[in-house]
């Protein structure tokens, strides 16, 4: 019985923190749950492997990640007479770990196609609900402070903030497996500066380099990697895939699919009918599922769902153009993409081959600010307290416009 | 026309080595053609991530490592005067890019399972076959020295030795993805140290306590990771569970499958019938078609396999225990999985949670030396030339028996 | 004689870069040269260590990683079609790496104390000069680039401008050795982004980001380390205690010095009468004299000498205050140092003890710009090309004011 | 007065560690007492950066980071419920904080030569009780465990023994700063791995392996770096300088020395006669008195104090031959140096340019053996525990021989 339990203190090796630990069996235990194992197999940045080939880490280990940098900072926080009581600091462990678990395949893909009548948080919320009732409430207050009613503030902030420790771990990570080393962040550095002042969730005057060094970074971050023009190519590929898979379903054309993703395809989910069973159904379906049907697809007799799952499976992706101002009509009417039509596929359908969106990043949101500690005490706007450096601009958020079409050759 | 020449000259992201770039559009071509492509969908570590969550890495991104190793190794040599001419060079890319090609899902799994009348080499070698026409013999050379038939015979050994630039990439990308830091190996050390002596490759004296290094990290890896018990576990979990399948296709049940996993249950494949058909059905062969299907049978009638398969995907791996002698009768008697039975489980299918066997692995084989080239210009076996940590002890295959069996729990 | 040759061709070890080679035998030389190797006995970054342990690092260290990026920035223009001759390359090589050669001990603190009638820049030039002398013309193209005379201006651009390969190599090193992670710049992506136009240096637009990144990773070295509080506490108290030495020497009050020491403290040197034998007495003058002749002070007559020399020894530093605005009279009237008085120094000397000064630093010169290479072939500010981050206002020196003076129980 | 106090729990910046922070005011105190900060001015290892330009870490920074390293063990211990109370854990920080502060300047070159009477051991037994008296009593348990008098033994066992806290830091360090990426040692995997078993630090079967590849990375740190030719080569020279210099001052000749140097120059000072007095001039003797004494002896009168000194200021080293056997009198009698005769070297003397002498180095003493704790509670030796590599050989001390003599055009 004893030996069982102290089996359970698990040590995790983690190529950019070490060793984590897991700090009790409560926690081992929920780790062990499918619905987390689930997560083991969605990556955390989709499609992005086609451009970086090194990201292929799971929302699994970026929650573990969470975990241990969570311990971090109550440790930090304590140090610096910030109450914390063991329950809480739980809770906090509980709440980070499963802030995430209802991303669907391929993180985003899915919310912009087949599950996209209800938000992941939601998601999310609903699983840690359903974890509660079998873990006989253990996790009330971790569900609390998920949802921002607990009291003390900085609670929820570390969960969901401009500085949340889910930034500092997936920036830290996303840099390290895609190897984008100028992404890279001072987690560390960041937790150690981090304190508390009227419940507020706060950074102490001497960070203000690294806070700002963190915004830029992230800034890069989603411009160079993020939102790079062919993982957006990519993404955006997924997303149509699906769109088409789902209006061949809803004209009841048979499609191969598991289990899992048949429902999904073949029901349309919303906030409303989302229920005990979606969730169940919802904890089986990963990126092998979507991954395995689109390669089946790839031989669909649908000409449009068999070319958009060949070009992802063999990455052929659209070619796609990217500027800081809306296509003009003339702009578009120059991709003339009239070949595709010739080869059967139907004018109507041509809009899966070519699009516009656009995509939107802001560096820096003043609304709900990140505060800096003063020597004097005092809470400041980074935005402002920073001396030079004019983080007022980052706050403007950034649209870029682009189109995507197939480039001829990918017909042959 | 130009500028798509220059678009090919690509740089890869590599979070080990930084940036590597693709030498050249023949190149380039091959890595874009969908036998290559493929790669990326298959880990380099099989199951290992249920026990290191960071080893997510693919075939593709180990391939693409070794070709930049490679030029490495070739400038090296070069500025120690070996002359390699620039079509030598670029068959030795090739070479080395396409070594493992023939790697099936999930690396190893799937030759110990349902592709088991054919060797992995044999396959890369009818890819490569197979390139070669489509590229209008340009991989020509490239297959000579990979078949070991060019007549300088260090070409041979930069792709297959026990120092070659293949276990060069591995050991570092494994324990830099594992987090495993102790597996850690001086690539750049080892290549820096390589010259030519009578047309074989050696290592320069001052390298040896390099090369002793390599060679006590290998071990390590292999015993840490590789042959890590609960890896072990997951790893014939997994072959265990395609077994089962086979099992049942023979007798014609059926099984959810994907278009080439089902080619492969329901056919037997050997070297004599593995046709060009084949191949093509292999090339579209991957972890998602495994794994998806497995999650499917999880609710198969079968009670083997939804049992096997569902301790896959929720991690509820089989108990194992291993130690340096085989396991005696008194000891297996003790294993007591008669609960099994009870539940519905054949006894003639206990043997699929219960069995025993043996792993090996050889630190150091003497037969095919790893040599020293000495200040005095004499070559050494580098077993001989330490001067004082006993190699030979090395070569000495070590033996570890286990046996699996299920945790009763499991059941519930 | 062969022989001795190959031997020349080293390899050094870098912890930052891994292996550096040294080029070819009269890199070898100057750098076996005394003049160059005295660098190995001035720190980078002077008293910084009092603060940061680690930066412990030398002149020396810094001059060989900076030829060291210099080779990889000649490859990467190469292949991106600007013609470099070996020639040109070979005095790009010796150009950066006698770049600084003219710094004096412990780097910054001479140059304003007691060699403060010359730039270092000039002496680098004396000493390049000589160096060209010994080695009989082989200097002169370095020479000429690194006065800028060179026909080619992206060559001089490479030695000093504001992404200079300098700069490339001093922070990243700067960063490693004070352990200061967020300083960490990316070398290398920004080498590869370089190219040439209208024979200037540029970067290519798809290094923006990476650009910007590099400066605010600069702005926050600047804050947090060469002007964070305690480092210029530090350095001015050295800087106060060569001037205390310099007086009395002009008293002809006897100190403890070694010989060039005494040279530079008995004498007043500068630009007109530094002759050749001037330049070989400063060619021996490093931080081990300076730091032991300190040493010896700690037990001089004069108190004022004394109590410096102890402060700096025993790192009992002056106490510090930034602020951005210059200290009031009535700020400064707070700050009683009557006590030091009562102790036996005199009212005249309280100067050294208590003092106001300020410090400037410019994140980005816009008269000198940083330019990027637009897709379509154009140059841009990168205060322009930046789409979204007002780097115009990175242009603006900021000034930080601080006051000097010491603890009172620094007396006890 | 609560502000002074939480401004001593200050962090410093480690670049292998990230940060380090000190656990209380007393062992603020201890860092900032002169006797501690002398250690900012000795460098760990002696004047190898000759070799490894980025070797230039202190004793300072090593004392440090074994500081650090045992915060950790402490807290593993914790956890695996060995019980060390909150004044034990103190005491374990101050031994390994000061368990080298006895060592002389350049490490060990002074042992060699002028300080030789006594061990650094001794001195820093010396100055742990001096420090004892100014801390009222606050540093008896230090002591006690350091002198080993502590009754639970795993206590002196991290001071010193072969798998001790020193071992862990000064490898990783070493390792880190020259660059051997080769002589990495996971010291975070192996406090993960410590236990105690019958008051003995034992380290736990899965970290088998982690020990052997510790054992082998000493290994090769000794043989590559410590005892690297040229790192030999000039550590000799070093003694010889001080040697020549010591046998000078016993026949009164005048030599420039600091006031400290001077004192153990013309003083013959050992166990008997290290008196309070001599303890703190030694606490004032460090790498500057030495090498700024060595470089004023270049112009000495004395021939072969001033060529000793030449050669190390410009690095102009003896050259020196290694082998397995002692040298033959033909061998040596080969090496005529009877040029330096010529020049005015008395015969007498050449002893000081060509001599011979060994390196000895036991890579596992098995009289201390490193214990194994197993699976089933016993403890081995890890020279047996080892399943296969023959550790047993490593006991086997290897001797090398050496001899160094000057190149000829070292004299033009």
């Amino acid at each position: 019985m004893s030996k069982q339990k102290t089996n359970k203190l698990k040590i995790l090796n983690d190529p950019i923190y070490g060793f984590i630990s897991i700090p009790n069996s409560l926690i081992f235990d929920i780790i062990e749950h499918p619905y987390f194992q689930r997560l083991r197999r969605v990556t955390q940045m989709g499609l992005s492997n086609l451009v970086y080939p090194g990201a292929n880490h799971t929302r699994f280990h970026h929650a573990i990640g969470c975990m241990h940098l969570m311990q971090k900072a109550v440790h930090v926080l304590r140090t610096k007479n910030v109450e914390i009581s063991n329950k809480e600091a739980n809770a906090l462990y509980i709440a980070i770990l499963l802030h995430d678990i209802g991303h669907g395949a391929f993180s985003h893909a899915l919310e912009h196609s087949i599950v996209n009548g209800i938000a992941h948080e939601e998601i999310s919320l609903k699983f840690m609900k359903k974890l509660n009732e079998k873990f006989k409430g253990k996790l009330t207050l971790a569900i609390k402070i998920f949802e921002g009613k607990y009291h003390r503030s900085f609670f929820n902030q570390l969960i969901s903030s401009q500085l949340d420790i889910d930034r500092l771990d997936y920036l830290k990570r996303d840099s390290f497996f895609t190897g984008v080393a100028e992404g890279n962040i001072s987690s560390d550095r960041l937790i150690t500066m981090m304190n508390v002042k009227n419940d507020e969730l706060v950074i102490e005057q001497k960070g203000i380099y690294s806070v700002e060094k963190f915004l830029i970074a992230r800034r890069l971050m989603y411009w160079q990697v993020y939102l790079h023009k062919t993982c957006l190519s990519a993404e955006t590929l997924l997303v149509k895939t699906l769109q088409r898979a789902k209006e061949l379903a809803k004209k009841n054309v048979e499609l191969s699919a598991s289990t899992p993703l048949r429902y999904f395809l073949y029901n349309t989910i919303n906030a409303e009918n989302f229920t005990d069973e979606t969730l169940d159904i919802f904890s089986t379906l990963d990126d092998y599922d979507v991954l395995s049907a689109i390669k089946e697809w790839v031989h669909h007799d649908d000409l449009v769902l068999a070319k958009l799952s060949s070009m992802i499976v063999n990455r052929k992706l659209l070619k796609i153009q990217l500027q800081d101002k809306p296509f003009t009509t003339k702009q578009l009417e120059k991709i003339d993409v009239s070949f595709k039509n010739e080869l059967g596929i139907a004018k109507e359908d041509l809009h899966y081959f070519k699009f516009e969106d656009k995509v939107i990043n802001q560096a820096y949101n003043s609304e709900k600010p990140i505060k800096i500690l003063t020597k004097k005490g005092k809470l400041k706007d980074i935005a402002k307290a920073s001396d030079q450096l004019n983080l007022q601009t980052l706050t403007k958020p950034v649209i870029k416009y682009y189109v995507c079409y197939p480039k001829k050759f990918l017909l042959n």
